[in-house]
């Protein structure tokens, strides 16, 4: 265990530097509240060193167990420390609020438990948009580099085949190097965001905050009333592109970089599903909202449905329509689309596609091997077959991801909740994509729940963060056998 | 074709007979319908012969293509030939609804579009009562005998390890020995079911009705207001315990015939697993209901509560009460069980409990290799272990079924249901099960569903009775392609 505390201790140091943007942005705006985030700092800083120094003796190179502690630890530790400024500034705030706040942001939910946001001090705000942006930072290394050392997450499927640095991850030297490579990416695009929100209308300081939100796919917003409030097509606009471009795999990105060339992105099989799957839902859902009667025109129907099907399906999150009054059929399919569209080393959540391509594969090959018994025909990604114990893996893992909404939505119905606030309530927290329908759709929030119910809505969020195994791995006895 | 049309004509010879059972109880009863049954018979042994004869040439055992559209075809076209007795008794009713009511019987979904059940003639409910009872008949069948030949269905599992008629299967010759062993067990209970419930006070009529509708797992009732009609502890009692012995394996019973003890039975870790579950869920809900108030004592909570959980959990579909106003936890808990409760090779339908089984020890070795990389520890099932193509197999499977599931539920949401009552409907009707909630809940039935959602609640409850697979192969290019 010391290993692990003494790693915690030396993450908390560096997240005590996190709020220098917000110490930044309060006196840039000048609402006051610079001392609290200073203060912060402090406390961050010191429990930090604290753990760091008093462990320094047991430092060493974790196995795989202490790898999982410290994964589920990291998560809930700086979720518990990133709650300082909103208790501070807000005394009646419950613990268990704030958490869920910090926990959201983090796992880049961007379900929120607060309102008016419109009139809150802009360092708070900035400060919700940050936990997004860090979180999606730490996502893109945990996808990337460190769960594929646990054997954990889509990217196991790619290890064979894609050029670039994924290949260096068995060398934990190198992580560093890969996550600071995606990191370079990352930060470019999210200035890039920035910049065109900026053109499209925003506010620098909105457009800022949008730009680490959408980066992120954690689709926090300055705003009650989301990306609606703006009501601007160019804003909408410039958000789908790049929360499109952060649904794909960094790592191509790193490697259509190294090689000079967008051949590396062409050639990406789960890019391509990715982008096709959006397009086609969009002009379906439209052509049906249209149908119905929804919207009184194709073109009107077309910008909602592109805007927030784009939204909900990266799970991102943003809303600009209250979708939770379309056609029951519109508001789930694009749930279901939550469920299975983003791309693996992206920083959006729930099964991604690549595991979606191989399932559906494996079913067509388990339909063939019906008619032709003997025909030996090896499920292939992108031109290599996977093996047995891959495809194996891939069916363990949606086996447990579908038993994970089964057990929770049982869970929040079991405390009272509805049906569908409950199943939709936990498929955006698993997805991590945000709002859900009725009681905890997009026109309200998750304020209305009962603190055990946001608990589990916050269990919920890291399981489906650390792609489900990572933390069940913990409720084993086997984990904790010697 | 012509040998499955050969083989489709020798099948509707053999179940003109089946009209014999109405014939005599339209006499016995005197409802004066005895000539409808006769008509039927006729029409129905004249379109055998001339299929039968005109293609006797063409005779030959069937590969396993001709046997996945051999089973296909036999299910569609006895529900097909067995609307005659409701079409002429019924001049209104439309095919569609009558061609539901027969599948519905068939595949012993026990889903009904009928109301004024209470005041039909009774050879009308003896011959929906005798559907379920057919229906059970072709299953047992199927599941023993034919699906392992094609390759599909739960009994693959066994094939390694239970004694008795299975292991004979591959012998097509055997396969007629196997089946009229095990129907005569479904024969002797079916009459010891009638007999109990004669005893516990059911008119003769209404007990062997429901003997034929519990043993087949069909659920079809001859009141409107299902079991609950006749309001007494000793009926639910008795159709407690033939329900649960329907929903066990069948070739169990014959292995424990054979062996002359009961030894086969208690070895049976699938039996074991469904009853524990029935249990524990039994007392848990009930609990539930008493301590939210649905009840006002524990003992009436726990009775109701036996006999609808039992009833939806072995996917038969009695109801005694409106579990549609329960609270949504404890009715949604019932449909859950109804996904995976029974056991193989019994009339049952939904994922199969030694499917669930395989997959509850398959979820946690993908969690212990987390831990334990190096460690090789096989699923076993009751101690034989599964090689990781039955487990590919088995975790397809339920691809397929949850895909189905989530496929249909969006098509009768897209036709204009609500959400809770497509989900429900559809889980209802892959699982063979019966009744759903809120618009097709147990206080009202089918009969609100427009033709189009009709249609596509009857493609799913074939797909649920065919396991899937066996009716989803026939929409492959790979099976047509030559
Ligand atoms: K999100
Ligand atoms: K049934």
């Amino acid at each position: 265990m010391l290993p692990v505390v003494n790693v915690l201790g030396r993450l908390l140091c560096f997240f005590s530097f996190t709020y220098a943007i917000p110490v930044v942005g309060s006196l840039v705006m000048g609402d006051g509240l610079e001392r609290v985030y200073g203060g912060a700092t402090f406390v961050t800083l010191a429990a930090g060193l604290i753990l760091y120094s008093s462990t320094r003796r047991h430092y060493r190179e974790l196995r795989s167990r202490g790898g999982f502690i410290l994964v589920v630890a990291a998560w809930a530790m700086m979720a518990g420390i990133a709650t300082l400024p909103f208790l501070t500034v807000y005394p009646h705030m419950s613990f268990t609020d704030a958490y869920f706040e910090t926990m959201s942001g983090l796992t880049t939910t961007g379900a929120t438990v607060m309102t008016g946001l419109d009139g809150a001090p802009p360092s708070i705000n900035l400060w919700r948009h940050e936990l997004n942006w860090l979180g999606g930072m730490g996502i893109i290394v945990l996808a990337v580099a460190v769960l594929p050392l646990l054997g954990v997450g889509g990217m196991q499927l790619y290890k064979a085949e894609v050029p670039g640095p994924i290949k260096d991850t068995k060398l934990t030297a190198r992580i560093s190097d890969t996550a600071k490579a995606l990191w370079l990416i990352y930060f470019g695009l999210t200035a890039a965001c920035t910049l065109s929100l900026r053109l499209a209308g925003m506010s620098w300081f909105d457009a800022l905050c949008h730009a680490f939100s959408a980066l992120s796919l954690g689709g926090f917003s300055t705003r009650d009333a989301s990306v609606g409030a703006f009501d601007s097509v160019a804003i909408e606009a410039v958000l789908i592109v790049f929360m499109t471009l952060a649904a794909l795999n960094f790592a191509t990105y790193f490697a259509a970089f190294q090689g000079r060339s967008l051949k590396a992105l062409w050639r990406d099989a789960e890019a391509r599903a990715v982008v096709s799957v959006l397009v086609v839902s969009t002009f379906g859902v439209a052509g049906y909202l249209w149908e119905t009667g929804t919207y009184p025109s194709f073109p009107t129907a077309l910008r909602h449905t592109a805007f927030n099907l784009v939204s909900m399906a990266t799970d991102c999150g943003y809303a600009s329509q209250d979708f939770g009054h379309w056609p029951i059929f519109a508001s789930l399919w694009m749930f279901f689309l939550s469920c299975v569209t983003v791309s693996s080393g992206s920083t959006g959540g729930g099964i991604k596609m690549i595991r979606t391509l191989s399932l559906a594969k494996q079913a067509r090959r388990e339909l063939t091997r019906l008619v032709h018994p003997a025909m030996v025909d090896p499920v292939k990604i992108g031109g290599a077959s996977l093996p047995g114990k891959i495809i194996i893996g891939v069916l363990g893992f949606i086996f447990l991801y579908f038993m994970s909404i089964v057990g929770m939505s049982f869970l929040l119905m079991l405390s009272g909740l509805d049906f569908l606030s409950a199943f939709t309530a936990i498929i955006a927290c698993i997805n991590n994509a945000g709002p859900g329908l009725n009681q905890v759709g997009p026109a309200t929030n998750y304020a209305g729940l009962s603190n055990f119910q946001i608990w589990v809505c916050v269990f919920t969020m890291l399981l489906g963060r650390l792609e489900v195994l990572s933390l069940l791995v913990l409720f084993t006895p086997d984990f904790w056998r010697r």
